[in-house]
């Protein structure tokens, strides 16, 4: 069995238990970082931390651990790690509560921090379609951080699979691109390399801040029909880079080589 | 310690736990519902079952349990209740799952079904703001099932007591209302009764189908001009009717009397 750590202690997985209370289980109230380590180090946590801080302001949510404790708790977990690259999830919900409803007066809040370790592999090139089902809100500060509410990116997924698909571009309510369901998208179109603005419904991806640098990408609203001309595609997050093969069933004239990124994910 | 019933078994809360890999932890996986129980006797069982399956299949979720045992589960735990009126809250989630990401390949799920019961007391009117920060995604399938994506609405009933207010009524992204933060609302304007349509990225609620056939509602797109010139105004949900007193600081010329629609909370 894996090793976890709970709110302070590390432990077996099989012994970490969540009362049936916790809001992050209840309502989604809560936020989250994957993070991605080499062998004992992890990628680019500051940043992670960073934005885990900014997500939980966002909710009105405190995290209940100084950032040192949570630093050593996920060195304690990559001391176990079998694998050579992990992905570390980092979990806070606003925690158990006696009181039932959307916002209980008079109640204190117990925050649960939770740390899981997984190996990780390097993602492979996948066919995409744009989503049908579902959109991204725009109007919701939660499209901007990672909270738990994932219902939508998994329905997205679902039907990309249904589809025959390894995964889906998500529209935005005004009908333009925002993202894909675990990641931000990139697109070579007429020589240049373009991504989705932050007001599209997009996190602020850390692998996306690092690409728009590394390939001078311009952050522009995308339709639809601009993207079915891009010459190469990509999605990336925090544990690797996606290339897209095809979307809708159209092929993309040249396949992006995530390998000549490498020192994007490099330590 | 309150008394809950666990995929099956009837424990004091202290003992339910839930693993840390739930679905319904990590990513929002599963819906819900809320049911008013008079006594020993829960009301409009059969609706709420029908709309959990409903909701269940939108998301592509089985329930782990035929009817009659949830039936014989929810009369388990009125057996233990205390008050005259109880709120049981029936929640099912994808389950725990070894493997990480969205949707793991060849993962067969064990989806988890929770049962818990606390006091339920009638609601009194509140002050009510539109809410800013945040808007309900009608173009969302999850906008119309009770799933557990509740952070949009989290965010909204916390901007509501920032302003002094108790709860707050939310737009949808075209700037329609829609409804509260848990609850659907009607208006009564110009002598008629209406409340924002199913389109409009609201629940189908139970309570919401009953007030529509006893005021003769129309169900009709309401902007936000309109609703302030309301002469009455409610929120209902299925464990009652809360009078809205006043919009975003203006008084409404009339307290809507919830005891007079009591026959609709009635068994």
């Amino acid at each position: 069995m894996s090793v976890v750590w709970l709110n302070g202690s590390l432990l077996d997985e099989s012994e970490a238990r969540l009362q049936i209370t916790d809001r992050g289980f209840t309502l989604a109230d809560g936020v989250f970082e994957t993070i991605r380590a080499v062998g004992a180090k992890p990628l680019w946590l500051p940043g992670h931390l960073q934005r885990l801080k900014a997500g939980a302001d966002q909710i009105g949510l405190s995290i209940p651990f100084k950032e040192d404790v949570i630093e050593n708790a996920i060195a304690q977990l990559l001391d176990s790690a079998s694998s050579a690259t992990s992905a570390i999830r980092l979990t806070v919900t606003r925690g158990p509560v006696a009181a039932r409803g959307l916002w209980p007066s008079k109640q204190a809040f117990c925050p649960t921090c939770v740390l899981t370790i997984a190996p990780a592999s390097a993602p492979s090139a996948q066919d995409f379609v744009i989503c049908k089902i579902t959109r991204r809100n725009e109007y919701s500060p939660l499209s901007r951080i990672k909270s738990l509410n994932y219902g939508d990116n998994i329905l997205a997924r679902q039907e990309a699979h249904e589809r025959n698909a390894g995964d889906a571009l998500m529209l935005n309510t005004a009908g333009n691109i925002a993202c894909a369901t675990v990641g931000n998208a990139f697109f070579l179109i007429a020589g240049r390399w373009k991504t989705s603005s932050l007001t599209d419904g997009i996190l602020a991806g850390l692998a996306r801040r690092r690409f728009i640098k590394e390939l001078d990408a311009v952050e522009t609203p995308l339709s639809v029909k601009a993207i079915m001309t891009s010459e190469m595609a990509f999605v990336c997050n925090s544990l690797g880079a996606t290339p897209i093969r095809s979307i809708e069933g159209h092929a993309l004239p040249a396949e992006f080589k995530a390998s000549s990124m490498s020192s994007i994910y490099s330590l």
